[in-house]
C-alpha cells in the first residue's frame, strides 16, 4: 500500500516538494461530518514556519478541497485535498543532484529509484509532505472533538530543555491547541526557543521529544497482535520524517520498573473502571482501556544544517563535502506537533470506524 | 487485517492459550525456500521457559506442518504451522472471569469480545502465541541467512543492568543466536538472572531492553510514509506482548543531539558507500541505505505476579483484590529476544519481496 | 495478499490434495456468533461426492477447529478450522510430474512455481481446497439466516439441461437449501443426472450454470467502484475452481435490452421502496437497493476426463499424450452450489461488519 | 479500501460529477516509466462523446498532473491526476434531489450517505469519473506496450448487432485502438451507430458487449484463489459502471460444452507452449497460461432515458414519475471501450509487479 494508511478510513498521500502540488486523499470518512475550511486552515498555521526559530521559506498553504465535501460537509465519498507548491526555489538544491546529504533520504532515494527521483528540495520525502497530513487530520480532529475525543501534545523535551507534566489533561489540552509553541509552561518554551536560536546562530539545529495525550478514547477499541492501537499508531508516527523513537505510557522506563509498580491497578470510580496510574498509556493488549492514551515520539535534529559535512557523490563515487544551502529549519520539533496530532487524529477515527461501522463518527 | 501482517509475504496468527493449538499461515514465501524442521525446534527452544528463571509451565511446542512445504521446501502457497496446546492447566485461571489481572488485556478484552473471549491464560492475548511467530519467523531468519543477511538481539538491559554495546556485529550475532540468554557479556548475563531470581523470590517481576541488529541489508529498500522500514518494524515489533517502546539507530538519546552530530557522514570504503557513524540505524527517509538496521524494544516487567494487587470485578463491578495463581515468568525478557528475531525476520522478507519480487528470497 | 479475502472479516485458505490438511482462517467474526458444529457438518455433506455422477474418492471431511471458538460461540478472534486429507492415493497423479493436463494448472503452476508445487492431486489448485470454504462459510451462513439474510442457490443448467426459474424466493431458498442436488424442479434434476451419467460412460465431462439468489440483504451496503457488491462477489466468485463467468441481475441479456426495459422502476409496496422488476439483481452503482440479490455464474465441464488428450511434457519440453488416471466427477456443478453459497455468505459478512461495525454479526 | 484498487500498483479514484474535479493517484508504479502526456489526452478523447450518438455534455478533459512524474518519467512515487469539472449544468439534475432515477445510484446513495452525498449529476457514482480512470491507465497501457503487452477491446454486440471475431489478435488490436467507435467491421460498426441513433430518436438507451483480448503476457503470472486472474480482472470491471456480466474465455457457453472439447490442449510450436483453443482465456487455475487473454463485459443500456418513468420520491416517501432531463448518451459502450483497456492494464501492472518486483515495468 505504500503510501495510504488505515483500513476503514484510509489516507493516501502524494506529492513532491517542488512539484506542482502535493496532497492526500481520505476515504472512507463517514458522511455527514463537519468540514471547517478554517480550521483546516488553523491547523495548517500551526505547522507553518514561525519568526526566528524556522525556515524562510513561508507559503500560504492554501488548500483546495477538490471532492468529497458537499455544502460544508463530507458525503462519504473520497476527499481529495490538494495543497499547490507555491514559494520554490529549485535552484538552490542543483547540489544535491549527486552529493548525499548526511541524515537525508538522497542517498537511499537514489538506491530505491534509480536517479528518477524529483530531488528537488527533498521531493516526496520533503516534511513539507507533512502539511497534507495536516490538512487531512483536521477534519479527523474536529470529527473526534465532537465525540469528546481530544488530541493534544507538548514539546515535552527540546534541545536538552524539559517541559513541565502534564498535569490537567483535558485543560493541559484545550491550552495547547491554541498555542503557536506548543508547552505547557511558557517559562521553558522561552529557554527551548533561546536554545534553538543559538544552534541556529551556529549553523547546527536540535531536535526534542513531543509528548501526546488523548483523552475521551472509549474502552474496547483496537486489536490484539498485529492491529494494537500502538501497532497502528507507531507506524503512522514513524511515517512522520525525523521521528526515530515512539513508547507508549512509561516507554523505555517501564523497562526498569517492578511489575508490582508497573502495573496499573483498576478501581471503580463513580460507576466507571479506571487505573490509578498509567504506566500503560491507556492500552492492555493492545485495546484502549478508557484512560487516556499517552505516548512520545523522540524527533530527530533537522538534518540540514549550514555547517560542512562529509559525505559522498553518489553519481560520480567519490568523497566529498557539502554545505547545505537551501533554506532550513534549526528544529522541527514545535512544527511537528500538530503533524502528530493530525496523524494521531486519522488513525483513531480508523480504528473507532472500524470496531464501530462506517457512519459512527458522524 | 487485524491478525495479518505484511503486504507481499503475509503472516496470520490464530490461537488461544487453552483452546486445541496455536498457528500461523504464512502466504506469498518464494518457492523453492528451504525449510529445516530441527532450526524451526531449536529457534523455539530459544523461546521456551529456561530453569529458575522462567515459568514451570514447559511445553514440547511440538510443531506440524499442515500445508505448503514438499519434500523440504517451500511450495509457494500459505505454509501453515500449528503447535498444539498441550499442558494447559485451565483451572488455576477461573479466578480471571471477572477479575481483571492489573497490566493485563482481561479487561480489554471483555470490552471488546462482550464476555465472548476464551479468557483462560490469557487466551488469545497470550504469549504463548508468540510460539506460531517463532515457528514462521524461523523459515523467514534461514531463507534471509542464506542471502546474506543477519539478524541477532541480546539484552541490552535488564532489571537494571545492563549488557555490553555490540562491537563486532556479525560476530556478535552469531555468537547471541548460540545462546540461550542473550547476552554480549556473561557476566554481566549473570548479574542479570540474579536479580531476575530476587524478583521472583519477592513474586514481583522485571523487564528489560532488547536491541536488534540486522546487517546485510541492500540498500534501497522500504518506503517512503506509511511504509517506512520503521514504520513497519515498529507496528510488528508493538504486536509482541509487553513492547512498549520502540526506537532506531540512537532513538530517543537522538533528541539530544545537534545535528551536526546526529547526521551520519556518508564515505566510499572500498567501492561502497557507507556511514561512519550509524545514529539513524541504517534507514534514512525510511528506506535502508545498506548499514546495519539498529533498535530497541522496550520490555515491561511481567504483568502477572504473586502479590496481591488492587482491582476490579468487571463482572460485577466492584472493587477487589487479586493474587495471581497460575504459573508465570518473573521476567520475559530473554524469552522474548527470539520472538523479536523472528517478527523482524518476516518483515524484511515482506519488504524485499516487495521491492524485488517473489522468487528473490529463494 | 493471495490467499486471502475479505477487508473486514477475511479468510486465509491454505492446504495441498496431498499434504497432512486443507483449512482456513476466519478472522474479524464479531464475538458471541454461535458455531455449530453439526451445521457446518451438514454443509460439508453437501459438497461432498454424491454417488454414481460424482467421484469414488470420499473422505469423512472431518472438521477440527482450533481457535476462535469458546463454550460453542465465536470469541472475535481468529477461527482456525483444518480438514485433515486422509484418503489420498498419491501414485495416481505421478504421471502429471511432467504432463500437462488440459484445462488444468500443472503448467501454469509449474511456470509460477518452478517445479516446487505440490503438484500430487493439483496441490493447492484441487477443488479439494473448497471443502475449507464450506466449513468457514458455514458459519457466516448460519450468522446470516439469524440476520434475515437466505442464500440458496441452485443448478440452473446443467449438461444443457434447464431447471425451472426462481418463482417465491423464500421459500425456494428453503428446499434448495434442503436438497443434495439443488434444482427446483426434480424432474428436470433427474434429466440432468441421466446426463452427467451419459457423459461419464462416455468418459466425458459436463459443466452448468449456478443462480443464486439472497434475499433480505438491507439497503445501502457496498461500495461505489472497486469495492461494488459485484466486484467484491466476482472477485470471490472467480476464486472457485472451474467458474469462468459471472453475472448479475439479467447479466449478460441485459446487453440487449433497452433501457427503458431494463431499468427497474422504484415502488412504494407496504411502506417500503422496492423495484417492480429486478434486472439490476439488487445492487445499482454497486450498492444494495434492499432487493434480492441475484447472480449466476458459469462453472466449466471438469476438466479431468477419461479419453485420451493432445498434451506436452514440460519438463522435458515435448509433446504427448495423457489418458488421466486417477478419481475425478464428470461433473462438479451440484457439488459448487454449496461453495457459491459459503463464498458468498462470507463476503456479505465482510461487506456488512464493514458497513455497520464488528459487533454487528452477533 | 473502498475507491483503491491493486496490490502492489494501486489506484486511488476520487470525485464528484459537479465538484471541482476528479482524479486518481497511482501508487507504486516503477520509477523511469515514460509518461507521455499526449498519449493520455489521445486515450481520454476515446473516452470523450462522439457526435450524434453521445451526449452533448462535452469537455475538454485537460488533465493536471500534480506529482510523481519528473522530467517525462515516472519517478516511483505517487503520481496524482486531476481533471477539473467545466461544463456542469447543475440546475439540470435538481429534481433527482428526491426521485430516484431507474437504474441509477440515487436511491442507495441515499441509503449509504443518508443525504449528505453530492447528489449533482450522478456526484461520485458518474460515469464522468471513468476520465480518471482511463488518464492513470494511459500510463500504464503505454508501459505495458513497451514489454510486448497488448491490450484492445472491440464492441462485440450493441443495439442487438453482432461485430465479427477476432482473427489475427495482434493486428486487431493495433487497427482497434486507432478507431473512434471500436469495431472489426466497420460495416457492422455503422449498423450499431444506427441502431443507437434509432434508440435515442425514441427517447431510449442500449447497451452492448465489449470484448477485451491481451497478447503478450507471460505465463505464471496471477494467484490462486482470492487474486487469480479472472478475480483480480473481474473486480476492477465490475467497478466499472453499467457492466452487469463478465466472462473468460468461452465464459457461459464454456457451461455448455464437454470436458473434451472445452479443454485447451497443448502443444509445442516454435520451442513455446501454446494451447490450441483458447477456451480458457489464457488463464488456468487462476495463473495465466501465456496464451492471449480473453474476456467479455457485457453493458447494460445507459440507465438515463427521456421517458417517462415510475419512480419513487424517497424522501418524501411517495410514489411518482420521472422524465429525466439532463444530457445523456443513448449509450455508453463506445465510450466504455477505453475505460476497460484502461482499467485492464492497470490490473495487469499490478500483478506483473507483485511477480517481478517494483522496477520490472519500467
Amino acid at each position: 500500500m505504500k503510501n495510504t494508511l488505515g483500513n476503514s478510513i484510509t489516507v493516501t498521500l502524494f506529492g513532491e516538494s517542488h512539484a506542482k502540488a502535493i496532497g492526500a486523499v481520505i476515504d472512507g470518512l463517514a458522511p455527514g461530518i463537519e468540514v471547517d475550511e478554517e480550521f483546516i486552515a488553523a491547523q495548517l498555521d500551526l505547522r507553518r514556519p514561525v519568526g526566528a526559530i524556522s525556515t524562510p521559506r513561508v507559503e500560504a498553504d492554501k488548500f483546495e478541497i477538490l471532492s468529497g465535501v458537499f455544502e460544508g460537509k463530507t458525503t462519504g465519498t473520497p476527499v481529495c485535498i490538494v495543497i499547490p507548491n507555491e514559494n520554490t526555489k529549485s535552484k538552490d538544491y542543483s547540489e544535491i543532484r549527486c552529493k548525499a546529504r548526511p541524515g537525508h533520504a538522497d542517498f537511499t532515494a537514489f538506491q530505491k529509484y534509480h536517479g528518477f527521483e524529483d530531488y528537488r528540495g527533498g521531493g516526496h520525502f520533503s516534511g513539507r509532505i507533512t502539511a497534507a497530513l495536516v490538512a487531512a487530520g483536521a477534519i479527523a480532529v474536529l470529527a473526534l472533538r465532537k465525540k469528546g475525543i481530544n488530541i493534544g501534545t507538548h514539546i515535552a523535551r527540546c534541545a536538552g530543555v524539559n517541559d513541565i507534566n502534564f498535569s490537567n489533561l483535558d485543560e493541559d489540552i484545550s491550552a495547547l491547541n491554541k498555542k503557536e509553541f506548543a508547552v505547557l509552561s511558557d517559562a521553558f518554551g522561552e529557554d527551548m526557543k533561546n536554545a534553538i536560536l543559538k544552534a541556529k546562530q551556529d549553523g547546527d539545529s536540535v531536535g526534542g521529544i513531543l509528548e501526546t495525550a488523548v483523552t475521551g478514547m472509549p474502552a474496547g477499541v483496537g486489536e490484539p497482535w498485529f492491529d494494537s492501537v500502538e501497532s497502528v499508531l507507531s507506524r503512522a508516527m514513524f511515517a512522520i520524517p525525523a521521528i526515530k523513537g515512539v513508547e507508549f505510557g512509561a516507554g523505555f522506563s517501564i523497562s526498569d520498573m517492578k511489575g508490582s509498580y508497573a502495573n496499573d491497578p483498576f478501581k471503580i470510580e463513580n460507576g466507571e473502571i479506571v487505573t490509578l496510574s498509567n504506566n500503560n498509556g491507556g492500552i492492555n493488549g493492545g485495546i484502549t482501556n478508557g484512560m487516556p492514551i499517552i505516548f512520545r515520539c523522540a524527533v530527530k535534529p533537522t538534518p540540514t544544517i549550514s555547517k560542512n559535512q562529509q559525505t559522498v557523490d553518489f553519481i560520480n563515487m567519490q568523497n566529498t563535502e557539502i554545505l547545505a544551502g537551501g533554506r532550513h529549519d534549526p528544529c522541527i520539533v514545535h512544527r511537528a506537533r500538530v503533524v502528530v496530532d493530525s496523524v494521531t487524529a486519522l488513525v483513531l477515527c480508523d480504528i473507532l470506524a472500524t470496531r464501530f461501522g462506517t457512519d459512527w463518527l458522524a
